[in-house]
Formats: C-alpha cells, sequence, structure tokens
C-alpha cells in the first residue's frame, strides 16, 4: 500500500541530507558473496528492526555498483567500523573497483562464506529474509545468526556536519566550537544504556 | 518474499542487544495525532532510506500500546532530542499514559497537525507513504514535508551500555574507563562531513 498526500511537497535534498546528518550512525560496511566474487559497500542505513527473532535492516541504493549482487544474496554481513577504519569507510564508498575493495582491512570468512571484517567493532552476520523497495532504495531484512565483538569497545559515528580540524584526542573544548560528551547514568527506558549527548556549538547547557 | 535458512539459528535476543547498542543512534519521540489525541514513543529505530525524494523509516512494536495510532496515521513526526531531553525520552519509553505523555516538553502543532517538539534537535514532519510487517515490528516509510532544526547542534545519542557515573562536563579520561571523542576533517565519501569515533575502554589507539 502507497500513499502520497499531494497537499504537501517534500522538503529538498540538501535540508533534509543536513537533518539527517543530526541523527548520527555507525559507519557500516556491508558484505556479500556472490559466484565467488565478494562485494561490498559503506552503509550509514542500518537499523534495528526485532529482538525476537533478531532481525536487522539495511537500505541499498539501486544504482549502487553491487546492488545486483545483495538482491539475490541469501547472506550478508554488517561489518560496523572502529576508529581508525576511516580508510575502508572511503574505500568501499567511494569508485574502487568490486575486486579491489577487499584490499583494505582483514577479511575472514563467516559461517555462510560471507566477508567478515576481523577488527570491526561489531559483525552481524545475516540470512536475508525479505526485502521491499522504497523511492531509489531496495530495503533488505536479515535474521542475525552470528555475532562478533571487538574486545576494544569503540565504534565509528558519523554525524554532523563539521569544517573542524582534527584535536588532540580527549580534546573536547576548541576556541569558537565545543564538542562534549557526557556520559550519563542509567536510565529507566535504556537498562544498563548510556545516552551520549554529542554537542557542536558555543552555548551547551548539561542537566 | 520471505526467505529463511534453517541452517542456521539466530543468536539469543540479549547478544543481538548487546551488539546493536555498539551502532549508536538519536534518540527520537516518533508523534502523531488521531481522532484528536496526540500520541508518541520514544524510538531509537528510524533511519534514512532515501533523499529522492526525501524517505525515512521508522520501527515500531505491535505491542507498543500507541501502535493502533501509528498504524493507520496519515502523517507523523520524527522529533530527535537533544541533551537535556533525558526525561522526554524516560516519558514516552515508558508507562506514561497517552494523555500524560505530552505532559513533558513543548509541543507545538505542525503543517499536518501532528504534534511537534519545539527545541528538538531536529524534527521530521512525514507524511506516511507505505508500511511492512517485519517479525515483531512495523516499518512505516515517510516522506519528508517539513525539518525544523534547532540552532544549537547538538544531539542526544544513545551508544555503548555503560554503568559508569556522569563525568563533569568536557571531562573525557576516566579512571580504568575511557570515553574519547574524535572530530576529523571531511573525508571524500562524506562531503562535509564529520566521522566521531566514540571509543569506552583503555587501550583506545587513534590514527
Amino acid at each position: 500500500m502507497t500513499m502520497v498526500d499531494h497537499r504537501f511537497d517534500p522538503v529538498d535534498k540538501a535540508t533534509f541530507r543536513d537533518g539527517m546528518s543530526r541523527l548520527g550512525s555507525a559507519v557500516n560496511v556491508v558484505t556479500t558473496i556472490s559466484s565467488g566474487t565478494r562485494y561490498g559497500f559503506t552503509a550509514s542505513a542500518v537499523c534495528s528492526v526485532s529482538d525476537t527473532p533478531p532481525t536487522l535492516l539495511v537500505c541499498i541504493n539501486r544504482a549502487s555498483s553491487c546492488f545486483h549482487a545483495f538482491e539475490n544474496a541469501a547472506h550478508f554481513c554488517v561489518n560496523t567500523l572502529m576508529p581508525g577504519h576511516e580508510c575502508i569507510s572511503d574505500h568501499f564508498g567511494g569508485k574502487t573497483s568490486t575486486e579491489d575493495r577487499f584490499s583494505v582491512g582483514d577479511w575472514e570468512v563467516g559461517l555462510t562464506g560471507v566477508p567478515v571484517l576481523a577488527n570491526a567493532s561489531v559483525s552481524f552476520e545475516c540470512g536475508r529474509i525479505s526485502s521491499v523497495d522504497e523511492a531509489t532504495h531496495h530495503v533488505f531484512f536479515g535474521r542475525v545468526i552470528d555475532i562478533r565483538q571487538n574486545d576494544q569497545r569503540a565504534t565509528l559515528l558519523y554525524c554532523m556536519p563539521t569544517s573542524m580540524p582534527r584535536p588532540h584526542e580527549g580534546s573536547v573544548s576548541r576556541t569558537g566550537d565545543r564538542l562534549a560528551v557526557y556520559t550519563g547514568p542509567p536510565v529507566s527506558l535504556h537498562t544498563k544504556a548510556k545516552l551520549v549527548p554529542i554537542v557542536q556549538g558555543r552555548t551547551t547547557e548539561f542537566r
């Protein structure tokens, strides 16, 4: 069922992308294998769906050079990157050819034969269970059959545009801009969870 | 089309939730109005789908007390929370009754009549265009027809469990644990974007 309300125009693309950049998301490389060839692409559009049974979704542009491999894949792996993996993100998000992409990173073989990044923050190996097209993208759902976690608890996040130069590790205050991190106590909604405000601006107030 | 590979068992729920917590996500309150009554729930499962046209998705548990309102909603709003909005997250994620939820937060009325959080990090007012059921959840897609952004560029993120007490603002180093933030230069994949490694642990290394 598709419904479109023609009384309201969609926002423009730039406004949407700028707004979406505020949500923050992990940087992932999603991989599969087809006829002996490994495929992978960088994706931020990965989302938990259900824990009963464990299910996630991934969005891929149907114009992607590796879409054909994922459209027919029975299995795939979401490899969430670590700090230091920016080069892998670049490599799988750029114009690098299919074969050359896996020259960067340490790749192992998962239960189902798909490529698994050895030192990912976390990898979710999945059996594809269903999919749906929406706008330019294909949304595919995976049942999670194996998870590997890095001993070091860290994740590379993509969040909010900036042109700030790289600060030293541990630096949070800058002239004119401020990026601050708050580690709160668990709240009732998220048992054992941490809420991390990421703040960019001059006038941050914390409770 | 639904495919299930019976050779592999899904991972257990706790493993899945722990793995997923590493991805990091904004904390959002998704709202709608039905027969004059406002409904809302806290959601981290919100994901960009396409910018052509601007489209996002939201996952809601079909067992949610307000599922019936969203199942039939023509419009809804994703309100991404700011640091300091932890109480709103709690309120819309707990057992508070439908009417009482909106007693917390400053709520305005959007173009389509849905509740919009006045000082959200960003709010995406949407027309619902389609939906699909997957596992315990209902995934609904929205065309974004209005976006409001807070002047202060900040977002409340949910990322990685911890039992650490709250540090002072700006503190990134703690005895035994470390939470660090890195603000890198734009990389080719994400024009004007920032990659933010969030690191928890003793042995963090930055490039």
